[in-house]
């Protein structure tokens, strides 16, 4: 048993190492990361494709798309204007520091000012592991219902900035914007939140100021 | 590296045989036992109820319910009318076949024609891992989208029969049902699929029909 336990720790304890190492790095490049993570079908690559659409021209950006199979998200980055890596986990089922590692070293972080690292599908496993990115950016969607703070605490905890996708269909489903608040404000209180449909274009304008402002802020401070 | 591997076939070992007891207790009492599997927020306690209520006196059901943390769906299982036992995981992102093993030690399988186990939602991990039921039913949920086959192709090859659930949004979101179809075929050629919206009653009779079918065969063929 306690054999076991310390196998975890050494790997967890690795995945640390490797996420500060994957930070030092982006900060010695000036670039900005996000690790951005939700269900499957939340909307992440959808959320990615109008984040660089409102970006053209602005910013230097690379997606990393996490996946267990397939480049379906890499692709729809790339259409999109991003540098775009995909990461075929093989069946895992969250990225971690080492497969971010991989993707780094495919990009030429020094031409770059934002890297989006798209998460696999997974409201569990990803909240356990570290990458190095700066800020972690969660997105709830309206379809999964409102009592998903309270049935995956652990996610909602360990974030950042809380992206609320599909709004344009609250019409259409039973979904208590009070009841999923207060649960979020009991596991992160303050918690920076974004109403956003990626269909409608609703409240784009104010995740993609959050973006840019993160950028910049992160470039004037000298990283 | 042999170490490690060694211990994850111990794992797994392990899991499949006490599978394979959960199986020959809820043959030897006439249980007939669906595990069931969806991304979170995908409909998996909303068909529970809405199956509970189409077959009200007609089953005796119980739900096991795994979830990281509360009891909302063990709670919804059991004001719709079966008995109900919460399996909180504490973190883990599937359920096993220890946990199922601690659920059936709570309930009266004597007592009892059809087990639903709702497992914690997921689309990858619960792939893995046997729980010694008799049907692995996936839900799928139109606002997911359509591309989830090819993305997660290890759920969609393992279960006997899919769900698709809230097609009552098909109006609402782009959603191409002959892709989706499509890339199910690729992975499960000839999966029985039932399309329902736990909203508007849809397909829910052809669904329960399907249950009941199951659940009659299973106690014509002596298990």
């Amino acid at each position: 048993m306690s054999e076991r336990i310390r196998i975890v720790e050494d790997i967890m304890g690795a995945n640390d190492r490797l996420a500060a190492q994957n930070r030092a790095d982006l900060d010695a490049a000036g670039v900005f990361a996000i690790n951005l993570m939700a269900s499957p079908g939340a909307g992440k690559t959808s959320l990615i494709e109008k984040t660089l659409e409102k970006l053209a021209g602005s910013l230097r950006v690379a997606a990393v798309d996490g996946d267990i199979a397939t480049s379906i998200d890499a692709d729809r980055a790339a259409a999109a204007g991003a540098t775009a890596v995909q990461i075929n986990t093989g069946g895992d089922c969250h990225l971690d520091a080492v497969m971010l590692r991989q993707a780094l070293d495919q990009l030429e972080l020094d031409q770059l000012d934002l890297l989006i690292v798209e998460n696999v599908g997974n409201l569990i496993c990803p909240a356990s592991f570290q990458l190095g990115t700066h800020k972690s950016v969660l997105i709830a969607s309206v379809p999964e219902g409102d009592d998903k703070p309270y049935k995956y605490p652990t996610m909602y905890k360990g974030v950042d900035t809380l992206v609320i996708n599909k709004v344009d269909l609250l019409p259409y489903i039973k979904f208590n914007m009070d009841y999923f608040r207060q649960g979020v404000e009991l596991l992160n209180p303050n918690l920076e939140t974004f109403p956003v449909s990626c269909v409608t274009a609703e409240g784009l304008d104010e995740w993609v100021a959050w973006v840019m402002g993160n950028v910049e802020g992160f470039k004037q401070t000298g990283k």
